[in-house]
């Protein structure tokens, strides 16, 4: 559980559920829609209308019986309490096929989220820029790293020596890590991890053809 | 929950954590480990050591007091409710960075996923053979999809008529689709969808960051 500025408690699954309704707001507000009902942005999440008032009203009142919720106004309140209503400088680690990938991935951008410098251990790639970010040796990170201003790193390299790593970007100041090599890894005290990790999700869809058993909605 | 043959039921957090069983595994084998006990094994994936013995035991009983678990069996026990023991054909929407990515990663192969065809819109890709495999034009899914007997889908595409994407799949016979593309898709009868929101993890840990909270260990 996390305290929010008021003191109010918010779970790890009420931000994921933030992401998701914000993710849907972004689409409403595409399509230029001002105000929504919670039981259409309920339907839309496929979650409860009592959930998702729940949820919203840790944040205070936004809703108006007559008007629902104002779509833009939401999708600020979500990003400020992700902190993401400024763009943040993120490090990428590995230039290969899925880094490069997640370099013209505009999907960050668009969240608030900006790749900002990249490491690699390949002679072939130090020195080149890739969409517009130059790439640094790995063993030049602590050097590198303080120009950028960054807390989070993406982890999309190779998995030798991953957690050596790992402890090395802890002590250069490095927060948080989404981490996308298909290897365990180990938090240092005070960094979170997140792993993707697709084939874990192929293996729970090719368990549900088998088994049948139709999943609810998740994130 | 599903039913497995024997009739016991399984939750979708124990499959979730069978995949990384499984990641872990894989490692201990890869280092020439043979057998290894429940409170090794439960350390290393981050659970207690009664919810590993738990999981497992719903599969019948591997352990043995002296031994521990034998790695390589219990790969292979965990492949089989996956339907991962062997190769199954797999379909790619979107021949774009994240898609041409997709193809070259090697995590696929190594969990028992083959991508075996590709599809795109853009006439400069269709014909085109990427890591062997060559691309279509989107408008032959039906023409060509049964040549190759496939039950998942990748979404790596634009988000442009996602929707009605999925429900030409769904008619096409394909029954999971993993999704990269940021926006929200429902399923139709029988299809389940699990997403892959890169953004959406990042959000969660920059929640993290300015909050403070450490995040349990999860897939």
């Amino acid at each position: 559980m996390a305290r929010e500025k008021s003191g109010k408690k918010i779970s790890l699954q009420t931000v994921e559920r933030m992401s998701l309704y914000r993710k849907v707001l972004e689409d409403l507000h595409r399509d230029g829609v001002a105000n929504v009902y919670s039981h259409q942005l309920a339907e839309l999440v496929r979650v409860s209308p009592a959930q998702l008032r729940r949820d919203l009203a840790s944040f205070g009142s936004f809703g108006n019986i007559s008007k629902g919720y104002p779509v833009y106004q939401l999708i600020l309140t979500i990003s400020r309490l992700f902190g993401t209503d400024t763009l943040q400088n993120v490090a990428l680690i590995g230039a290969g096929n899925l880094g490069r990938a997640l370099l013209f991935y505009r999907g960050f951008e668009e969240r608030g989220f900006h790749i900002a410098v990249v490491f690699d251990i390949d002679a072939e790639k130090i020195g080149r820029v890739f969409a517009g970010r130059r790439c640094h040796h790995i063993q030049d990170l602590e050097a590198v790293l303080p120009d950028f201003g960054v807390a989070m790193a993406i982890l999309a390299c190779g998995a030798q020596n991953l957690q050596s790593l790992v402890d090395r970007l802890g002590r250069a100041g490095i927060r948080s890590i989404l981490n996308f090599v298909p290897r365990q890894i180990h938090a240092v005290a005070g960094m979170n991890v997140e792993n993707v990790d697709f084939s874990a999700k192929m293996e729970k869809l090719s368990f549900l053809n088998r088994y049948g058993t139709a999943l609810e909605f998740e994130i």
